[in-house]
């Protein structure tokens, strides 16, 4: 079997470098956006539409087999929806039946669970994730703090809402991980070396 | 600074063993019962009589604060468990201040707050825990599954009360821990070893 790393992360935690990080450490496939750009490769949306159900996506909270039962197929951006999670997930199976690979969000803990992923949860305090943003992004430059923690708030609930919604398990509760790191404080680049090592150790 | 490493951990997920075998890696101290020895010879009290208040903590699920607002210091029993927390609570910071450590429950990570500890919690899956509980307890022989799996339960929630009534924080809620750790389905000896690795390039 392939060694899979899958993971979820908090927005701002440091999480989507990392990965590479321990991908470009151990010499195996990352894959993140490669995932949007394959699947619009693969179909008619386009990797903003994509995106944009990924970071938007507004079903309301019933579990996907409850959502079908009432009828939400009937509603096309509803089934739009689904049908971007449902060719992602084959498309994430695809990538990790391929080789060793690290694989950022998306579910992918739950879609590969019977490929024995080894499931990485990043997170941080809010002081730690807003230091982070205003080191990183460049279009934080212009939020006040309030309105950045808002914003780390509210991408980290819709997380939490997709990845809920299609797993029936909730997002960053440590009992769906193999292992949760706190980056609060710590050096990315250490962390990463560091974490690279765990997995050797027990992969 | 010293490097202190606290231990949170579910009964029967092999926490105990790895704060041991991460200690000996380190060749750093290792508290855990040597709490109770030492409080009972600071004190009169035997250590079973503390085991009993650290593992059958009866009071009610008031913050610390508001139990003393309602009076419970008339209460003697409840005045002498909250003299069982202070007095186990210096003695770690005694023994935090003295040197490199491993300390196990007692709510370390809390009461070492300013020391800065590596806080660690160690959890499993319940089937884990209930083979772990059936190769290591011998009175778990006479358990049945379900019997054992009552007993795993209760104790974890009492270890819970303990804490959250102490700290006023969530036990095992992955925000007060630098890394939380699932044992479910791993050697222990080996990932003791991982993590003695993990804790010597960070620290």
């Amino acid at each position: 079997m392939n060694r899979i790393i899958t993971i979820g992360r908090e927005f701002g935690s440091g999480g989507r470098e990392i990965g590479r990080r321990i991908a470009e450490n151990l010499h195996i496939a990352y894959y993140d956006q490669e995932i949007v750009t394959e699947l619009s490769s693969r179909s008619s949306l386009t990797e903003g539409y994509i995106r944009n159900v990924e970071e938007n996506h507004p079903l309301p909270l019933l579990p996907i087999t409850t959502a079908r039962t009432f009828g939400l197929s009937s509603n096309q951006a509803a089934e739009q929806q689904l049908s971007v999670y449902d060719l992602e997930s084959r498309i994430i199976r695809d990538m990790a039946s391929k080789s060793d690979c690290v694989i950022v969000g998306r579910c992918g803990d739950y879609v590969l669970w019977d490929m024995e992923p080894f499931r990485l949860f990043i997170y941080a305090d809010i002081e730690s994730k807003l230091a982070r943003c205003r080191r990183k992004g460049s279009d934080a430059k212009e939020l006040s703090d309030r309105e950045l923690r808002r914003r780390i708030t509210s991408i980290d609930k819709k997380r939490a809402r997709y990845y809920n919604f299609f797993t029936d398990q909730t997002w960053g509760d440590k009992t769906n991980y193999d292992l949760c790191v706190n980056t609060s404080l710590t050096d990315i680049k250490k962390l990463a070396a560091t974490l690279t090592q765990y997995l050797e150790s027990l992969l």
